[in-house]
């Protein structure tokens, strides 16, 4: 086998799920929602198997293009449909950076804590993986730009920036962002935001990377993440104008292209859901499952760090062993340092999904309370 | 952006049925049928949506890979789901080649016409491809087994056989499959044997490769091909004892998982495709409608080579120029040389599909009578 075979080790989400199945433990490892999607996309699902069964074109069906246009407010043109998001990320890392002839490897930076498939698609494709941590103090996690800075260098080719962030729930601010967008123009390198939970946020709406350099900006997104269907796959790339061909030209030869049906059923629902208030709705219900947790944490004397968005939290809980936690404590949760890769990770640091029902997230509490 | 765009191009097949809905045109061109899947998916599918929403493991759903290892007699274990049969051979191109440190990139061989992804995808991963050309004779195609071990070098990593082939519809018979297992083994190479279209065959049965050389084949199997339903991104592989898990690791980093509502229908309808005798209706459809258009070309002056299997044929039709013939005849085709890319291709030849309704065929063949 090839080499790159070193990369395939289970990654610690399937791993906590399948422990979790095996041992009869609440998952809140692995981020996908425990209740089912809204019901006007199943509907919509149900009606698209059996006229949209063939092939769509490899960029995707002409509806959804469409609606995710509209919903992002660009051009049906700049938009790409991957299998999920995280095709869509892996479509970047193969349009964006590589080796080099005759020079060094291409370098890719995001910052630490990173969320597990940046590296090993760096590492895919060929090219070099930069990491740069985020900082964590009593305020909670912060960019800092300076790290970021002194990581650019002439090879530089793309930065992933991830807001709202995963694993922390960091939103970044819109002068971190625009002190980011100007960093890229002055080192010409690409932008590549993945906003795959753009529409789960707690405190202001983030802002998109985009509108801050659309020139060399590619925006994913996730159907997934957003109507509560993860195992949908069916995501999306917003490209700066023109790019759109070229990236469609190589997730052709990854993917061929998204699922019809459920491409179609997307397309219907986005519009349902950008209409009927059902974004407000999902983020009342987040939150208040996030306050039940972290209150929950907090009374059992963990530092909880309150995220401004996605589904998860991060919290210090002393003394607690992910490992043991999920075999003999009967909750799965994702140790902080398994999103570290090339920096120290900040010690007894925990991430907990809140994606889960009220139900399971005091029956983790209770059975961490025991635990401890 | 990244030298490998140069691969960005369209491919045919997107090209062709995009000029066929542009021009109104018949499209005999890309490989998809016209009539929709068998109801007994859709059924499935209808109420996996709602119970099956979130992500599967990588490796796929358990349920799945069971009923694919039953269907192709071999252990659940070494089943692996993928997003589509072109991901599967993706990730199998990433599990077995690729550049080389301090060395030559790998070689992989396939043979020419060569179905079109095969080469890019080749070249993504950083190896090298080598095409050997097929004989056509007055008898039809068949494998040069003397220009393949020509093709063996020291570097070469891997050969794909792809039997029902397309673009030709060749079965390669035991003996031959033989001689190619026998080489393999002499040179310790690895085979990817693409059987897509293992249950669309109209003389003997295909004989599986893997049977020959289990030890070192891996099986691609589709069930867009399967159950008429191209779309759907359904695919797998079945890989040497022990092998499921690097595969499923690298897939892992490219698309996670294959659509989970999807692969639940999936496996549900091939239990009952396998036992209601749906695969010797699907064959005996297909048979009818290659021999509609097999008669009909041939009232036209062109020489068939009858298919073995698929649902294309190849046809010598002089003075058919297939650019000419979309734009200006209406007839979408694909011309055979859109599948040679390092060998020169054979002149005046089309690849015809015939898995569009009858209507469809006896149009197509009205609208090339009066084009020609
Ligand atoms: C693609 S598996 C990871 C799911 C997820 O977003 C997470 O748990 O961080
Ligand atoms: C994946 S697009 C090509 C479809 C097909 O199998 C063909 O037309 O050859």
């Amino acid at each position: 086998l090839h080499a790159r075979t070193r990369l395939s080790a289970e990654s610690i989400f399937s791993r906590m799920s399948r422990l979790a199945a095996q041992r009869g433990a609440v998952n809140l490892g692995q981020g996908f929602p425990s209740t089912p999607p809204p019901a006007f996309l199943l509907e919509a699902a149900r009606r698209a198997v059996g006229t949209v069964d063939q092939y769509s074109p490899p960029i995707g069906l002409p509806a959804l293009r469409e609606a995710v246009a509209q919903d992002l407010e660009v051009q049906p043109e700049q938009v790409v449909i991957t299998c999920g998001a995280t095709e869509a990320m892996f479509a970047l890392a193969q349009t964006l950076y590589g080796p080099n002839p005759g020079g060094q490897p291409d370098e890719l930076i995001a910052f630490e804590p990173v969320f597990d498939i940046y590296l090993p698609q760096t590492v895919m494709v060929g090219a070099t993986f930069v990491g740069v941590p985020l900082n964590l103090s009593a305020e909670g996690w912060r960019l800092d730009i300076d790290a970021l800075c002194r990581a650019v260098t002439p090879r530089t080719k793309a930065l992933i920036v991830n807001s709202p962030f995963n694993p922390t729930g960091s939103v970044f601010t819109r002068a971190e962002l625009q002190a980011i967008a100007d960093l890229a123009r002055e080192h010409d390198f690409w932008l590549i935001s993945d906003e795959v939970y753009d529409e789960l946020y707690y405190d202001v709406r983030p802002v998109s990377l985009r509108t801050l350099a659309p020139e060399r900006t590619f925006t994913v997104g996730s159907a997934g993440k957003r109507l509560d269907a993860t195992g949908w796959r069916v995501g999306w790339i917003v490209t700066p104008e023109g790019a759109a061909p070229e990236v469609a030209g190589l997730h052709q030869w990854t993917t061929f292209c998204a699922p019809a049906p459920l491409q179609a059923a997307v397309a219907e629902a986005l519009g349902i859901a950008r209409t009927s208030g059902f974004y407000d709705g999902l983020r009342r219900s987040y939150l208040k499952r996030m306050q039940l947790l972290a209150a929950g944490l907090r009374d059992l004397g963990a530092e909880v760090f309150t995220p401004q968005g996605t589904y998860f939290l991060t919290a210090r809980l002393p003394g607690v062993d992910a490992e043991r936690l999920v075999t003999e404590g009967g909750v799965a949760v994702i140790p902080l340092e398994a999103f570290y890769r090339t920096q120290p990770a900040p010690p007894e640091m925990l991430r907990l999904a809140f994606c889960k029902s009220e139900a399971e997230i005091e029956e983790a509490l209770r059975r961490l309370k025991g635990f401890l």
